[in-house]
């Protein structure tokens, strides 16, 4: 640990000062009381709890570049074979930033960012950045994907949704 | 898209309306405006905005059972390389439910409840469930899996904390 924080760890360090000095929600049981999961993307515009009405100890939140959810396949499973989650709300959203690139864009990147050694990674996990190039499409393609696995079971309830980040509205799609 | 709406989908169309209504933050820029990624557990009982002091538009949040630096390396590298992140804020929590069972046993309830056929599945992806048996070393194995790959260049400023589930805290261990 360095002895200096940096301007965004006191950030962390203030938050948590106010935010335990206020805190009631101590007692709340690990399993999400409402037994759903939401999974959207990273993207900095996008805070779950507000936008989609998430009471905190009601759902899981899962999040990764583009909602994917091969990505987030893992965290699904535990989700509902370990917490009991039987329900999975997805939400990509307008701009996302995966609209924006290829695999042969981020790939190049890295190499002219961090070299060949990187580059070299990256093949031999055989990354895929999994970008895409139709907001709706991809919605689709995902719980496909959900449909499709064995690991999620055919009683699961699922919905895909977009969030624009321009009105702050959610509408289903799926 | 079925006719009637779940419970839970209907808590996100009333969500929607209440969050677009007074919505004022359509302008902000895809790049997370202070260049940093909060990297967190799924877990129901946390919101990283309130928790963490990130406000709209500032930071990236990726979430995932346990908040597994491995699991999260897609998103960790486009969110430095095409989004310009520089800093990652590394939080997991007490009472983790990683902290509650073995690979062994995610495999026996997966075979239980799904069956053979995904269990045959689990296999053919070799999928690691990433569970941990003590929290403060899982942080340190995770910062130094950072540290190891060539995927995130020594310049990121990298800290791991904890937040108390039980009093709303977040402090810092590594």
């Amino acid at each position: 640990m360095s002895a200096s924080p940096s301007p965004i760890q006191k950030n962390v360090q203030a938050a948590s000062e106010t935010h335990s000095a206020s805190f009631t929600k101590g007692h709340l049981a690990l399993p999400p009381a409402k037994k759903y999961l939401v999974l959207t993307c990273m993207d900095a515009r996008i805070d779950p709890a507000k936008a989609f009405g998430i009471e905190l100890g009601d759902a899981h939140v899962i999040r990764n570049a583009g909602a994917s959810t091969r990505d987030a396949l893992r965290s699904i499973v535990i989700s509902e074979q370990l917490l009991g989650t039987q329900e999975i709300v997805l939400v990509k959203h307008t701009g996302c930033g995966m609209l924006t690139f290829t695999n042969d864009d981020a790939y190049g990147l890295v190499d002219k960012n961090l070299g060949p050694e990187a580059t070299a990674e990256l093949k031999s996990r055989n990354v895929d950045f999994l970008p895409f190039s139709d907001l709706e499409q991809a919605i689709k393609v995902d719980i496909k994907y959900l449909q499709d696995t064995k690991l999620v079971p055919d009683s699961v309830t699922i919905s895909g949704w977009i969030y624009e980040v321009e009105t702050g509205r959610t509408r289903r799609v799926v």
